[in-house]
């Protein structure tokens, strides 16, 4: 928490810094003792630990000088060769050298995007709800928020169009519309093609930009992939983010973006960093080739079991009333209580109890979702899986009864 | 260069995205072709890659699971032990886990540092000249930049006091002074005890922050250790930053902030980033404790030497009515050549001949420095030192002949 006591610098602080609202993040090794499902972090168990140290000396070994170096703004050159093949073999996406710059993770690229378009009260419209980081991330720096309702097929284009509208009446236009298109965080949802189509046309009629958020792109494990807004796009509008937080590991902090070449350029100004993480863009260089395609066929494996063991356990505990999602992909299950619960003020006895979840209301920027959580099958182990949920349906239950009885 | 081309985007960006200049930004692997005392990059033959990589296969086998996961905000706890052992030891610093954060590189403090004190439009004080890094990223938020002339022992604080003074006349309170304190980027300058002392006074006497960049405090080779102002200030005034990157290596992006708990819980909320370079960061708590000391040794034996020589080779070699600073520590010599030569007009010629340098003008954020140029002898070899200064000598007795006979 923030602590209240006055400092001396206080009168000095940015518009930025007087904002501040208390910080949400949390560490990993603090979840790892209870049966946790409040944050998308990667399996543990399968994080490619040996196969890492092996590139790390192959890297080190053979470029060494340039690994311990300074790098390039835009990114290690050897990451940047391999990253465009696998945009082109896995994504559909055939970008040149000057369309893409490496970022620490997903967050880096997030950071600069906002910061590139996003003034001080200029709106920017998201999926309702979305992933917590993007609206604390536009909190910081004082952006006003509109949040589209979600479909079981993606945003509710209709409810988008009748915003945009009401804001062009009133003479604004969103400097952005926020998707993450495929296991959407933290709803699962994946935006069907008709529907990504569609958004373009939007965005080009209303002049604003789609920040198309892919995290979770390489996870699918059932369903036909859908192509890119970012590949469908015409016009030049899409800017595509992705990250191989999810995949090769979040420790290597390694995202990228694929933009139109100039805004690329200026992003190269505005990153002023000495090269993202660029040991570990060498490492990373030395292990995706030979290591991503198998290990991510594990991965889907794992999520894709972890998915089916946890929609089973909700289906077999969870009472009446209650519903969930049922992904494709990705980490993310989430699920809606009856009316009237308050999943934030529950959680503190859902960890007396020795589990976590998100509750709902993190992931709207403009309130809602008092009765929704997100679970992540992530991060738990296939055994905690049912138990957990388990746990999560005796509070529940404990709960309605309690709020009968009244 | 940024195209001038104009792109459909063009009407959505930020102040910031708007106000972009062309980027500055050197790749290390370009200046390898030629002599270059351009870039503040350290030795590539020094790099520690054998050790590193030693230091990486233990860190992923006893921390996988950690090194290959999302991180503490605040950096990963191994590092942050492991740095405050070394703050303790080295700097005199005696600082508790609240009042530091790791970050990547000293280019991430910075900018962190900005967003959290700078507005559009602020004040900013710092030594003219200074680094260029500081000057790029103060313009990309669009402040306003006031450079105090420097002295051999550091800022003139009799202009500072009188440049503080028509600010506080004019109702303006500069947001901070920053100070480079030990072997200056790019004059070499390290500034006495006295002034260091006077210099809080000053910050307290005004209301405002000392922002102390301490990136080469570990290589002095020379002189006495001097106490880090932050060490000295009494009111908690002064926020301190270095870096390990001019140490165990630029490439792993680790820097440090040392600040009151306030400054670094604030901090804690912009930094939206997954953890800093969490790999990196495993990688370097097994690396420092045991390599740290003895490679340092190493290092200031190198860049001593380095230093020498292209003392003795400006010496031997620059034309009379040249002056240049003789360091205790870190990378640079600043050169003042004869007025009325310009050394960003030279650079051309420079590298057509096989040297290059960073031309004095891109050190001052108001102009000047036209005459001047910063030479760094961390990247160019022993051996390469004598014959580029050779090269830089016969331009500027060149360009002295043609225009004494204009």
């Amino acid at each position: 928490m923030v602590t209240t006591e006055k400092h001396p610098l206080d009168g000095l602080y940015s518009k930025r810094g007087r904002n501040i609202s208390p910080p949400r993040v949390g560490d990993p090794s603090q979840s790892a003792a209870m049966i946790s499902f409040i944050y998308g972090f990667p399996d543990p168990d399968s994080l490619p630990a040996a196969s890492v140290a092996d590139a790390a000396v192959r890297a080190l070994e053979s470029n060494g000088k340039w690994a311990l170096q300074y790098g390039a703004t835009m990114g290690a050159k050897p990451l940047v060769d391999v990253l465009l093949e696998k945009l082109k073999r896995d994504q559909g996406i055939d970008a040149k050298p000057e369309n893409v710059m490496i970022t620490a993770g997903g967050s880096q690229a997030v950071g600069l995007i906002i910061d590139l378009f996003v003034d001080w009260d200029d709106m920017v419209l998201m999926e309702a709800p979305t992933w917590m980081g993007f609206i604390w991330g536009l909190k910081n720096v004082g952006a006003k928020m509109q949040a589209i309702p979600m479909e079981p097929d993606g945003m509710d284009l209709t409810a988008l169009r009748s915003t945009l509208e009401e804001l062009r009446a009133d003479g604004v236009t969103p400097k952005m519309i926020y998707i993450i298109p495929n296991f959407q965080n933290p709803t699962g949802i994946s935006m069907s093609l008709a529907k990504r189509k569609e958004l373009i046309e939007i965005a080009h009629e209303f002049g604003t930009i789609i920040f198309e958020d892919d995290a979770y792109h390489d996870l699918r494990f059932s369903g036909e992939k859908i192509p890119s807004i970012y590949s469908l796009d015409p016009y030049g509008l899409t800017i595509y983010t992705a990250t191989f937080s999810k995949t090769m590991g979040a420790g290597m902090r390694l995202g990228w973006l694929v933009a139109p070449k100039e805004v690329i350029q200026h992003l190269g100004v505005l990153k002023i960093d000495g090269g993202t993480n660029v040991f570990g863009s060498y490492v990373a260089a030395e292990w995706i080739p030979e290591n991503l395609p198998e290990h991510l066929t594990t991965l889907r494996e794992i999520y894709h079991r972890r998915k089916v063991l946890m929609i089973d356990a909700l289906g077999k505990h969870m009472p009446e009333g209650t519903t969930w999602t049922d992904p494709d992909g990705g980490f993310f299950v989430w699920v809606t209580l009856p009316e009237g619960l308050d999943t934030l003020e529950l959680l503190p006895r859902a960890r007396e109890m020795g589990i976590e979840y998100m509750p709902g209301g993190s992931c709207y920027p403009d309130g809602g979702g008092e009765n929704q959580l997100r679970l992540s099958y992530s991060f738990a182990s296939d055994e905690q899986i049912e138990p957990g949920i388990e746990i999560l349906a005796t509070l529940v239950k404990g709960e309605l009864m309690e709020s009968a009885s009244k």
